[in-house]
């Protein structure tokens, strides 16, 4: 079976952010207001043929565990949904 | 009232994504098959205050088109939800 799958990663809480406050220090310039707390991440978006959804989840998990996130300064969320068959 | 909003970002169908191309060259260097299409984006995070959740979806929109996102090379989602009041 063929799940879509999405990883997000982001700066862990108290982690310098120097992109986000970058953004966050720029939009007043432009004219944005009431905008706070910018984060900035990734977002990994991908295909995985595997078995089953639990199958499919725990291999992501290793990969995130292994290549896409630094643990230690990054939370990550992982997000498996089955694709459409067209 | 106060929302969250995330604001995810990809490369367009057909742009050429380097990032993703070469995390998908490596993976089975680690022992890991069966994924395909890997795309990078970015993933933004922050609060808004507006009087409602059309308003704050308005305002988002703005911000990207201007600021955020390049609408040549990338689509973008915009997710807005109410933030929980603790």
């Amino acid at each position: 079976m063929r799940f879509d799958v999405q990883v997000e990663t982001r700066p862990r809480a108290g982690i310098a952010d120097p992109e986000g406050s970058t953004i966050e220090r720029s939009l007043p310039a432009l004219g944005f207001e009431g905008i706070q707390d910018v984060r900035v991440g990734k977002s990994f978006r991908f295909h995985v043929e595997a078995d089953d959804e639990a199958a499919a989840h725990a291999l992501v998990e290793d990969v995130c565990a292994r290549f896409l996130t630094n643990p230690v300064i990054e939370d990550s969320s992982i997000t498996v949904t089955e694709a459409s068959t067209v």
